[in-house]
């Protein structure tokens, strides 16, 4: 083995989450890593794990997941992407592959991370769009829906919108962008923040969801945002929710010389 | 049994043609005739046939696909439209239910049908779109196959894209709709005739990305529509086809008094 045909190289995959227990590989249950690490060592990766920008939960889908590997390979990136699309399944695809330096870390060296939820307004439900959106009835106010997303802009201990991913980890995140947009009967919500806490998203649209249908005050939401209060539990399912990319620092991810 | 319980109901449905065998029934295989008796006889229909306005091949979804049925039920169209989408499977939905008179008939009473076609344009699959779109590559010249859609509205004889549902039929059709719109990387052709050919949107499409690829001139592409000259032979995948919506003259859906 040459050494020097070592390198890391960034993927961003996108995946349809119906089929997929989550993203992280498990002992049991089909993941995107373990079908990503499995279709990596046909190519004859040996490593033991990949590394990723995060994980998404079981049904979750991504266009702009990031993931880095070490991998010894002399035919360039172009050619890489078409023999890992080659080898991955169906609901599993790179995007895009770049040759990044050795110490960038898809996790350590995100800054921000960019996620998308869809719903529909309709008594009923609707084949073609289930896969990908939230069903909700009866109608949202969709005006008190944007004032509660603009509560949750900016800097906030967001504790009753889900847990640390690391035990006794901060629930302190800063929101750069939380908008709704209605297209029809399609409402989306986009969001963007430094990081986000398990289930931060899904508990977010659920509850502004709560605003929107009259079940909960705007003042009950702002009291969870601002000082952390306790919300009503439950999650919008995970169907609706895109992760559409992760962002870096531009010099962080710059190939070695 | 009240014999003036009995009516006719128009339903107009929606489904995710993917895992369906084509609209029709068959012998063996799933299909949305099929799925949809299956739910009716379970709300008491004894009928041996639904009515439909078409049938739609293999892969082919629908938002507005049209049945009729002949049922005795005596809760109203609301409950019907309920009961219904309690029965049907996930991929198969009830959009509206409507009272109708007994002579409508929807596939004779159909004055015009409307698809959609959606393509993305990209070197790499996209396992987000490639449930409702067709993948294409290499790019496509839009004003080439925007003329070319051009040439297909009026009347023609469009043997060159199909052949008639019934044998020996006339293969002459008029389109009143026929254009491409650009979203992004995203193409989607609209098409509306008073009636269609068999594999006559998914011909169009695929002859008229022939034209956007530089594979076939813009004038055999015309020879093709106004002299019924023959064209290459292939067909867009059915995946990215959508039955939108099927057209009737307001008076002849009222339901008799």
């Amino acid at each position: 083995m040459n050494r020097s045909d070592m390198a890391r190289y960034k993927l961003i995959l996108a995946y349809d989450g119906t089929h997929f227990r989550g993203f992280q590989r498990q002992k049991t249950g089909r993941t995107v890593q373990g079908e990503l690490e499995k279709a990596l060592r046909k190519l004859g990766w040996k490593g033991t794990s990949i590394l990723s920008a995060g994980r998404t939960d079981t049904g979750v889908h991504a266009s702009g997941q990031v993931a880095t590997v070490d991998l010894d390979w002399i035919h360039g990136c172009e050619a890489l992407h078409r023999a890992l699309n080659d080898q991955l399944p169906d609901d599993l695809a790179v995007v895009a592959v770049e040759s990044v330096s050795d110490g960038f870390h898809p996790r350590f060296d995100a800054v921000e991370r960019s996620y998308r939820y869809r719903m529909y307004i309709s008594q009923h439900r609707d084949p073609l769009r289930e896969r990908y959106a939230w069903r909700v009835w009866p109608p949202v106010n969709v005006p008190a829906m944007e004032k509660a997303a603009e509560l949750v802009r900016g800097s906030h201990d967001f504790s009753a919108f889900g847990t640390s991913p690391v035990s006794g980890g901060t629930t302190l995140r800063t929101v750069s962008l939380a908008k709704w947009t209605q297209i029809g009967d399609e409402l989306v919500f986009e969001v963007t923040a430094n990081a986000f806490l398990y289930h931060m998203v899904r508990r977010l649209v659920f509850t502004m969801v709560l605003v929107g249908q009259n079940r909960l005050s705007l003042e009950d939401f702002r009291a969870g945002v601002q000082d952390a209060q306790p919300l009503p539990p439950g999650l919008a399912p995970p169907q609706g929710l895109v992760l559409l990319g992760v962002h870096y620092a531009e010099e962080k991810q710059e190939a070695g010389s």
